[in-house]
């Protein structure tokens, strides 16, 4: 078996360490890491992070998603430019519906709530959309870490090392059976 | 009759030119604004600018909204940080169903969405936000001025114009009948 393959979703205004502190620990856990965007080109961090994306969803293949192993979906500002992109969200759809891993931090379940995926579960964000993510049907937990079938979550950056080894661990299970 | 006297609610990360503007055009009209905070001192917009706060929403007697005709919710990151404080919640809420002119801007609405006020309400935003909203019951415009009874609401800084029109004429009917 190749290694894993991890699709990261990013676009304008990510929060830098939402994006950076996963993508180390994946790699250093042995996955490839694809950092996909709207755009080709640079993509700018709240904090000041510049990162190459290495495609565009229109430019994976129909069936990009049989190639990956787990989806991370980062915070700040990046999941509200991403929810209003269809192919970003209709990925998202696909990746959730699939049964692999989706994992949100902090603001990224504003791109759940668009895919209209979290209808009865249970999710964990940054408090300042708890609202939103209730009013989508999902069942909000003020925790460190939720688990619910395929989807993790965590609520901010200081919750960061426990996602770091929930998505890692994740990870290791897929295709383990 | 004395000046009219309108409510602006900020939060650190407001739009800067989402409360500057209004709080201009509606100051040359002859109005009165009360800048009301989370807590008492200086709060900093996303743009840089530094505003006062003239009270805190803890700090309004219980029936402040008699003295008010106007709440005004600017967007930014400030309503996000307004809809997680009970009393900023509680205050909008029962400003909307006093009947007395609400008017909204790009994030605005977030707070409305906590204050649980839009159902079958048409209202507009920001289109990062527009699920929120519809998941929130209201009904989704996309145009630059929408008004459905007495809430106001306009999308982002290019709609800056037609919404200070728009709040200064409906603070102008208020109490002309």
């Amino acid at each position: 078996m190749g290694k894993k393959r991890v699709a990261v979703v990013i676009a304008e205004n990510f929060e830098d360490v939402e994006v950076t502190a996963p993508v180390e620990a994946l790699e250093a856990a042995g996955a490839d890491v694809v950092l996909i965007g709207i755009e080709s080109g640079s993509v700018k961090g709240k904090k000041g992070a510049v990162l190459d994306t290495d495609t565009t969803f229109d430019q994976l293949p129909a069936d990009a998603i049989d190639s990956f192993d787990m989806l991370v979906i980062p915070g700040g500002g990046a999941p509200e430019n991403l929810r209003i992109v269809d192919a970003a969200v209709d990925f998202t759809r696909r990746f959730v519906d699939s049964g692999k891993p989706v994992a949100s931090i902090c603001h990224g379940p504003q791109l759940l709530i668009s895919a209209e995926v979290l209808k009865g579960r249970k999710t964990t964000s940054v408090n300042k959309i708890r609202d939103d993510i209730k009013n989508a049907g999902g069942l909000y937990e003020d925790a460190p870490l939720v688990v619910d079938g395929n989807l993790i979550s965590s609520r901010t950056p200081r919750d960061m090392d426990v996602f770091n080894q929930a998505i890692v661990d994740a990870l290791g299970a897929v295709g383990a059976q």
